[in-house]
């Protein structure tokens, strides 16, 4: 079986390893008061061109999660779209980290939000007791159909909310990839577009089990770090995530790696453009092959169907190794369908 | 000012502070151990016509909360309407009693849930732990468009929502106002028809501050009661509130006076039935008049816009005690409206 | 049978109904907005000498949740008395509101905490994430054994606190009983001793369903507002709280009531000094009788055995309404027990 | 610096690695879908002669407080010993996870309970909504002062815990440092002995960023996977957690390093007998030094002061790769001490 059903089904790259390895000697104090981690803040700084905080979690769920509870009482709501994965793919966990906020949901093309929507959504609302405040817009970069945000796109949707007096998350997972897509700084693409934290996604991009959480305004840090301890996410040999942390910024792999993914699912587009359900700017492909076409390729490809059940659509994911010669063969099988 | 604002603008009813007089002698044991408390089961049991479990609580969002919170676990979801009550006017609520558990909204004309619209959105869950799971229905009898369910059309929503493994919630606050709109049986628009736990409302139709949860399956309360006590709803004088409850049964106050809201509501839609935004079935009216007339009416007049802010919506509410010259009054001002 | 069991099986006073006949007329907006409710927070600053912020909620359970909530973080501590009503008899509602944080339990005879055990207990905490962080300080008076803290020791334990960075809050179930056993003023047992926040009962004392949280700093009530929405606190027809608690100040019978139930339980006191287990300064008197004397009054009388099962020890409570009688026929009874 | 801080200081064993990397091999299916994670359930089982659930989660305040969350309602209480990491190290981590459960602590020597002690803190509670309910006994083994729990003294806890309708939890951070000490086997010390749960932990003794919650009724694990996801533990890539898990029983590491930091505490404690504040069971030295003493150590050696600030007392932990001749050196150095 040819596996395309997700990042997260990736190994692990070589420089997170050695970095790993080269770290595992001797004595570093527990809970994140190590010498790498405490070297976080100063690299990520460096990458975004800012004085930022930044902390290590072992999940994507965790690091949103913790994100939107920092800045979301739980009286608020976070703005978020209809496909977020905090919507539709962790189990409600902004709600738990929130102790109890709301989503409330915007739909859009390609999974991605549009001003004149945001603005009709926050419509709804008044600032009174008897209705949850907004006070968080949260972003996937890239989206869960693919798509990306410019920085100009996320200025437009971040100036609404600041107006509003929220704050502005992005869900990261893919960041690299949607950062490769556009060939635009990281700075850009964030805090100068008024982005106040980001989940900055390391796992699904060839790391093992850390990903970071990135403010971009050192004092609104408010009460993570005791969120993160009481969650069970302030790792004991904090040492191990950090270094993945920093092999992934300082060994360039961010880059290789997203660039490699994002260049395979072009090829796989390609292939069948006439299918394509969204235009594919990253990693994901989208394609609406109807029941029949999506029986025949399981047989040989793993992949996930989209959407309702019933929809008839798939989706492609290509990760940083998965091999050429996969591509090749989900290329020449979807050339074949008819 | 003559209002139309809310139901909750009324005052209580002469039967209720009779009753709390009646009951306001000597000693009575605390925290629901009184005798009025204790026939509550009963005296609900005879109006539905089955042997129920009835607790009493201080307001509608605590017993539609706890409500919830006894069948929605952190991680289910609850699917009700986008305008519900719940949704919109609880301030998270729910979300708070249940630990963070989500609300997914459907929509619908009149605020009502259609099984077309129930199924098409049911059909996005996935039985994984990455989702939450559908673990209740809420419906809102009336709705917030004073609309109502039939007891078929309550059926129909319940079995689907049984053959999910959810449970069925009605959120009536104006219970008594659907009931007599369309002259069912209480047990037909309940239990007979699927319904598992109901927000029994008293306080928009002449109560002072006590509602109803009731149980229709004895055996079905779980945990309510630690729950009720520890949300601070447990009332310390527990008579004051089950004195009120009984009342508005024995007295038939209940169906008195929701059927003079309803009839003045009638009265009011007749009086201007080209601006009718619903179909108005109980006691409340809504009105597409334009930002124009609702300034004008508004020097006169109480009430509120309505949908999301410039919709040139209005809804007028009438209670069990708006006086017949008000109506009279609003009902010549909206004919003479061009 | 004589009731003795708690305050909160009385009736509800006369001065109280009446209010509520007075206000039972007409249109008043909901939700608070009523001219009752406006005024709490004037009728209140009068009573304190002070400007204040008061809201009405419909238990002391409630008052207290709220309370904290509102100064205590999820990742907060609150110390309180090992026997103090929030940690007892609250069912985990002080968790429950803060959405999880923790009590942290101070012995001292009395049901009373003494400064050095204050800060004896505070040296266990450190200023890390690893362990929760002292927020706030209850202190319940009159306490959970009737005894009262004088101004002069609710400020010793106030600086503390203070100077510890936690806000004090007092549980004031009984604090009437406090004030008149004492002769003091409210504002020198209050704010001018530090107290940030109290629950002012009503309930015990010849209320019905209304108690009242009064914070002094009016810059100070954080998200108390929507914290009470979203507990189902906020009660729809508000003007039947409000004036409640203002006809609590206004008439005077917050002293009356107060007066009454503390003298009788000076005469049971006074009827077998020798079994008092505890100084009996306000409205309850607790007795080391044993398991037979207790077994020999419980078929006269009703109340409560104290303390952990087979401790032997009896609680007896007077209220504003216990008819003379009873109280002399408890009397009588003690007197003749061996 | 030579460190006795904390087994968390450690590296981590060269099994682990190895384990990770002949894993680091192609596609894997995400969130516990691979091979690795699948055998969990066998090779515990395998371990614990007997049928069990186990489940990966990145660190050891998340299995304790998942475990927790499994078997305690949130209106429920933990029974456990006040110096326990769930109470003291957690930053309110249960609390979080159960919804606002409470702990109830128990006092005894060596943060040990007895059976005693938990029967007199269980008198306290009735069975009525007023109070929390007991409903899980969680102990530490070993202990947080070293000490060790035989068979029969869990027995004889898991015995009242049973007979009062309460679930066992066993935190056993160093589980492998208490089974060496007593030479017992792994199913004597846990399931034959009543526990129903233990976080077993490997990243003290070894590990990197795995855990291990073992349910020893595979019927009674409840909504555990959904709770897991939900609070951002359901690791991406699960297979490098559960190669961790699987390399730590099967390599026999466990014991290796157990038996290793055991035996080197042995060495400390025997170096200054007149000192030890607790019997040294397992691989933590109490040490009541005084203030003095503590700060000459100190400029050589980390450590760190314990108990409430300023009693004087030091604990030495020594972790499976702690140097022998830092161990020598602090031998020396206590030796020296007058």
């Amino acid at each position: 079986m040819k596996y395309f059903k997700s990042d997260n089904t990736a190994a692990v790259s070589r420089e997170i390893l050695q970095a790993i390895d080269r770290a595992n000697s001797g004595v570093a104090l527990a809970y994140g008061a190590d010498r790498w981690s405490e070297s976080l803040d100063r690299a990520f700084g460096d990458f975004f061109g800012k004085e930022v905080r930044v902390f290590a979690v072992a999940s994507g769920t965790a690091a949103n999660a913790l994100a939107l509870a920092t800045f979301c009482p739980p009286w608020g709501t976070v703005l978020t779209h209809a496909e977020a994965h905090i919507e539709r793919d962790e189990c409600g966990a902004p709600e738990f980290f929130t102790g109890g906020a709301k989503l409330s949901l915007v739909g859009g093309a390609g999974a991605k939000i549009s001003p004149a929507d945001l603005t009709a959504r926050l419509a709804w609302f008044e600032p009174h007791v008897h209705g949850v405040q907004p006070r968080m817009l949260s972003l996937t970069q890239a989206t869960e159909r693919g798509a990306i945000y410019t920085p100009q796109e996320t200025g437009a949707l971040a100036k609404i909310a600041h107006e509003h007096g929220m704050a502005v998350h992005v869900d990261g997972a893919r960041f690299a990839n949607a950062l490769v897509a556009q060939d635009v700084d990281a700075a850009d693409l964030t805090w100068k577009a008024g982005v106040d934290v980001l989940s900055f996604g390391v796992i699904k991009n060839g790391g093992m089990n850390a990903e970071a959480v990135v403010f971009f305004d050192p004092t609104r840090v408010a009460d993570f770090e005791f969120r993160r301890k009481r969650a069970g996410q302030l790792l004991c040999k904090g040492r191990y995530a950090a270094v993945q942390l920093l092999a992934y910024l300082e060994s360039g792999m961010w880059k290789r790696n997203a660039e490699r993914a994002n260049g395979l699912a072009k090829r796989v587009a390609a292939a069948a453009p006439q299918w394509l359900s969204e235009p594919s700017a990253t990693n994901q492909v989208f394609m609406k092959l109807g029941r029949e076409r999506i029986a025949a390729l399981s047989k040989e490809f793993g992949f996930y169907p989209w959407g309702p059940a019933g929809s008839g659509e798939a989706r492609f994911v290509c990760s940083w190794d998965t091999p050429d010669e996969d591509v090749d063969a989900l290329c020449a099988a979807l050339g074949k369908l008819k």
